[in-house]
């Protein structure tokens, strides 16, 4: 059994060494040194090119080395295979790090209090409450669902969106386009974590922006996105934030990453950016993920977090 | 029945209105209106001068409008009857949503970020997990019990320390001299939630700092101050940041309040200010609740949140 192994700028000999200990009965290999393609059941990959998986003709799964799969399924030449991404509570926790951190971030302003400091002033404003901070979560899943549960542990107002209707204890919940705009009707913070699918693609424009309400309790609405970065239209954040449609943003992912150099995003006041590790996950818990995935495969049962390639995650 | 009212810094006719909108059958007075001292029957008051309440004679009660007394019990002439302090869920979510950002800022680098963000550097580095990062608190009273619960909540490994043992679901409890050096030897992030006490004064000094572990998960110890400034003491803060015996600090509260200019807190890369913000609570929940404790001692039943006099608190 030949396993095909590709990770786009990470330490591929690293992790070629990880997965020949975990898997000693099988044959591993790198894109690169692989000349018996016919042999590849399985590939374990993060971002290969475009076309690179359909040289391999008897291919049986594809696993993500990540939670997304968007680089997959954006493949046109992507074998008609199963696709299976990371679940993995290690990531999931770091992720709602990143969200309780950067909502806590911007309805205490911190970086308000940080300037003042920087200016040696002393001022105290008064803050909201965060019962008073409607925190609109736009995605459901995995993720969604534990940002969700620790926002409403730290006392804000929770709501969350998702295509099919959920019913999570002490979270609102909304579904489809009209649920959408009723959500957003009421949102203080707008946290994306959704895929990107051709659906999600750009959702996170002027029009959506426009549909948030700019008389919360944080003066005006924030947006938080630690998704992916197609879901979002940079040239129209940059637009609300002009306009105060947006007060605040905390980005984590980008239209291309790294962000490029000259993006007015790199030095606006009050855009938190990082480069894509809200929730960088550790090497061990994603090798036992896969590994498990692998085995439960080889021994006939059923994977667990087999993407749905019609509905695109 | 003549209340006193005194409120130091804050908007003194705004409080009376309120006051005595809840109280129309009481007659409340601001200290310099009051010309018949020996009808003063209740006094509440923040941070009245040394002496000012020993010249009501027949004083029954004294409310303090914080969740502090340190400042009346450090009146030696203070009259000798029952001081109540503010217990308030608005005040104890605040100082949670502070103490949970200020551990999530140190934990994810935060500050670096920003430089990095600031520099146009696209820098990921990989953060400890939750789980591999132990918070000790120090003081386990309404507020250290909910900030301990939130972080546990958000992941970390959560310790506290208290005078008297405690025994809390999935907090390691502390109590005494022994317990403090024992907690203090396995703590990343120390969080002090302690009151200002003769015992307490001057406690988070160099000796402190030098039994916190300089090799766990975040590469050197934390120190978060949200409690009273008398508690630390400045310069061993300063130094102990100089020797590498804490890499960061989130300071809330300060020796002398506001701090002085030209102290080198203001201007360090490492250490988060706050002007005594961390748990500013609504004036609507603080009234609420001295009012109510002024019907219980009127009706009489006892009051909550009596302070003991003896130990300081
Ligand atoms: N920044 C980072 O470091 C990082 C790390 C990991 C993951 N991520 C991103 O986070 C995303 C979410 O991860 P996850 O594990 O939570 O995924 P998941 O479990 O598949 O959840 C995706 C959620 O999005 C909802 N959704 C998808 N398309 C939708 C649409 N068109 N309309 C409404 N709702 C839609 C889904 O609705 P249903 O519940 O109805 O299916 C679901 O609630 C990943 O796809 C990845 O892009 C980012
Ligand atoms: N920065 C701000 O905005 C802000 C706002 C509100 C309050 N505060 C400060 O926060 C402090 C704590 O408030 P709280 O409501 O949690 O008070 P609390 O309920 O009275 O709790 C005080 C805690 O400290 C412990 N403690 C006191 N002296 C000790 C000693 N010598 N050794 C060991 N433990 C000791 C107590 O131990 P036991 O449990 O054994 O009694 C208790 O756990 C207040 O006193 C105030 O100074 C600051």
């Amino acid at each position: 059994m030949t396993i095909a192994l590709y990770t786009k700028g990470w330490n591929q000999n690293q992790w070629l060494d990880r997965f020949r200990q975990m898997l000693p009965n099988h044959v591993i290999r790198s894109f690169d040194e692989i000349d018996d393609p016919e042999n590849i059941r399985y590939a374990m990959v993060w971002k290969p090119e475009p076309g690179a998986l359909a040289l391999f003709p008897n291919l049986e799964v594809i696993f993500s080395l990540g939670a997304g799969v968007d680089f997959l399924l954006n493949d046109p030449d992507l074998p008609a295979v199963p696709v299976v991404r990371v679940v993995d509570t290690d990531l999931t926790n770091r992720m709602s790090e990143y969200v309780v951190l950067q909502c806590l971030l911007h309805h205490r302003r911190s970086l308000s209090y940080m300037r003042f400091q920087q200016a040696g002033i002393w001022m105290d404003r008064e803050d909201a409450a965060a019962k008073e901070i409607r925190v609109g979560l736009l995605g459901l899943g995995v993720l969604g669902q534990d940002a969700a549960h620790k926002l409403s542990v730290m006392g804000y107002d929770v709501m969350g969106w998702s295509r099919s209707p959920k019913t999570l204890d002490g979270i609102r919940s909304f579904a489809g386009e009209h649920g959408l705009d009723d959500m957003l009707s009421q949102t203080d913070i707008l946290v994306c974590l959704l895929p990107h699918t051709p659906e999600t693609e750009g959702m996170l424009n002027l029009d959506l922006f426009k549909k948030l309400p700019r008389d919360g309790a944080l003066g005006g609405p924030v947006l938080i996105n630690a998704g992916r970065g197609k879901v979002q239209v940079e040239r129209d954040i940059m637009e609300a934030m002009d306009e105060g449609l947006l007060i605040g943003a905390s980005l984590d992912v980008f239209e291309e990453e790294p962000l490029r150099d000259g993006s007015p995003i790199w030095s606006h006041p009050n855009i938190i950016l990082t480069p894509h590790n809200a929730a960088a996950s550790s090497a061990g818990a994603l090798t036992d993920y896969v590994v498990k995935q692998l085995k439960l495969h080889e021994s006939g049962k059923p994977m667990e977090s087999v993407v749905d390639r019609a509905v695109g995650y």
